[in-house]
């Protein structure tokens, strides 16, 4: 037998599996950064394809090199092939949009005449393609389930923005468009996270960069996961009419249950991530006028973090996920689809991952990731157990 | 910082990541057994429904479950909704039958009632729609693409024969329904392969059994995984008109390629799946008077193994891939759809791994899998790389 290690039931926790150049985490100081650059820095200054560019290519861009990105980005978003969206239109209606973005993920792979290049420079210009067209997919899916026509890309209007006018219809506000961009800049990357890891491992098998951005998708609909920010909706608005919310904070605690959006795997202290947010929510929760959202996460935050100390958990902070889900919604966007926005902003990070695991630019070389189990059911020895024939069992 | 273990950049390989109760796999002795059934005994004896009832349930079924199971079975395949195939009639023809039916995971999953249901019980049955729909799905979009009507299942036909007449439009004999049977119990499952790991670690996040088995599909698509048989198969076709099998592969060899289907990531002895698929093939190709393929097969067994010997690799044998392409190759069936099938029967296993992962049947507790990195990429100190404006660089 080849020799073993056993880390067996702690889901890889601390276990490096592989290097990377992409981005890195100290959850004990609560810094992230992508390509050595702090996220708060990025949040602060730079656009979301100036943050896509950076994560693709591990430099930011000079002005000319992010007018071409964004220019492919605004030419891939214009060109998805109407099959797309004709196949969407046969879809149930009551279709979860997470569901409907893994399926229209291989539908992009079908179109692309470059899918069995796998070259570096051509996985670019697909995580390019798969970046532009997303949020297009997202949009579109909300329009058809209206039973509405997907509306065509605006030129004139930014990524952040191009999102928003074909989602809802309507040319959003400077200040919205600007929002929702830095949420998409927030969520880019987060190293080696549940659905970045299934990126890397179904990539690591050689499929193509589609392949392994629908694996992606799958692992962040799962409610541990990218899952989470509806989740946070959900308690938010089942909470509208309660008037004592420490008292439920108290009671949801002692009877086991979780305060969503509340801790995380990595960070042991604030996620910086989610200081951006909040700020986001409370500002633009009195811009719109919805200051009871705001109020009712300030005040559930409040009272965990009292009940938390009181527990001597004082590592639970507040989340990416606790105030996103704020912000998501007074952009106006439904809860159904925040966790296809969480996937329109990380693809970016997915495609990075996905090419340095493809390139091997970060390690000696890439290997499939294939583990090992330990077997603890039914041995009858090396004969195996007696089979029975039907007649006789 | 918590405690680490490095294990970087080896592909998991010989890490023990969770304990489970599917299958185990002897490498060194050539030993694969499911829950306990040897394979020969399963391949001999057991019907893919008798085996895949075996997987998810842990225990060889009755007259009377298995009997039960093949009418669910029956039901299933019969009542996909309709607009599965709207959907595939809008697709580019030419797409990649991996494509299409990694897309058709998600639109099974628009269609099932009980998505939210994430019980045991509810997840069997969404494995046994999965199980009856997936060759359904294959079959349908081959005739789709070739402009011809999706066939209806037949009530009297079991699942290998039913499959075989969905796809060809004409009634197999006995013996190729039973062929192919074989091949179905064959690759069912084989423990913490590539794809069983990324559907495992895509539900570990809470999402359910489709997201899952459409990773698993993106993974089991790579060359280095499901996609060898395709390979093996192009290989023999290349091989068509050659006369020195011997010096091919000793060419081939000398520099530094790879003989298709020879060698495994965990085999070091024949492996007992490819013993089987060998005879099948010597014993098909007769039949059918298709000698040539199968004495090309022998010939570069033959041919390569003692070529590995001369170097000192005695432990490189065929694998399942490289007689189960002349197989399937003999039962008509077109190199690129030789990939789908082998999701066709590896659905069983991934539901059965998936199942276990959500249950924690197998361990004290499923945890999400989030592994670690080790960054090595621009760093400049905690406070992050100097943001240069982007008018100054």
């Amino acid at each position: 037998m080849t020799e073993t290690i056993n880390v067996k039931n702690i889901g890889l926790r601390g276990i490096i599996v592989a290097d990377t150049r992409v981005s890195f985490i100290d959850g004990d100081k609560g810094i992230l950064v992508y390509r050595g650059y702090r996220i708060e820095d990025l949040a602060e200054k730079a656009t979301y394809p100036e943050t896509a560019y950076l994560l693709l290519h591990g430099a930011l861009p000079t002005s000319g090199q992010l007018a071409d990105f964004e220019k492919q980005l605004q030419e891939e978003r214009s060109t998805i092939p109407s099959y797309v969206f004709d196949s969407f239109r046969q879809f149930p209606v009551e279709a979860n949009p997470m569901d409907v973005l893994q399926a229209g993920i291989p539908l992009l792979a079908m179109g692309d005449s470059e899918l069995a290049d796998d070259s570096r420079e051509a996985n670019v210009r697909k995580a390019i393609r798969l970046i532009a067209r997303l949020p297009v997919l997202v949009a579109a899916w909300h329009r058809i389930r209206q039973g509405l026509e997907p509306l065509p890309a605006d030129d004139s209007l930014s990524h952040a923005a191009n999102f928003l006018w074909q989602l809802h219809g309507e040319k959003p506000s400077e200040k919205m468009a600007h929002v929702l961009d830095t949420c998409l800049v927030l969520h880019a990357d987060h190293t080696f996270n549940a659905s970045t890891f299934s990126c890397r491992q179904v990539v690591s098998t050689r499929a193509h960069i589609y392949a392994g951005v629908a694996a992606g998708i799958g692992a962040l609909s799962g409610s541990l996961h990218g899952g989470a920010n509806a989740q946070v909706m959900k308690m938010l608005l089942s909470l509208g009419e309660e008037k004592n919310i420490a008292g439920w904070v108290k009671r949801q605690l002692e009877s086991g249950r979780r305060i969503m959006g509340m801790g995380h795997a990595v960070y042991k202290t604030m996620d910086p991530r989610a200081r951006f947010l909040k700020k986001m929510a409370v500002q633009l929760g009195r811009e719109v006028g919805e200051e009871r959202l705001v109020d009712l996460s300030l005040q559930i935050e409040q009272a965990a973090l009292a009940e938390f100390e009181q527990r001597g958990k004082t590592k639970i902070k507040p989340n990416v996920d606790f105030y996103s889900a704020s912000v998501y919604h007074l952009l106006g966007i439904p809860s159904d689809l925040m966790t296809p926005i969480f996937a329109v902003s990380r693809v970016a990070g997915w495609s990075a991952h996905i090419i340095e695991e493809k390139t091997g630019e970060a390690q000696v070389k890439p290997a499939l990731y294939r583990p090992k189990a330990e077997y603890t059911g039914q041995y009858c020895g090396p004969m195996g157990c007696t089979f029975e024939p039907l007649g006789r069992r």
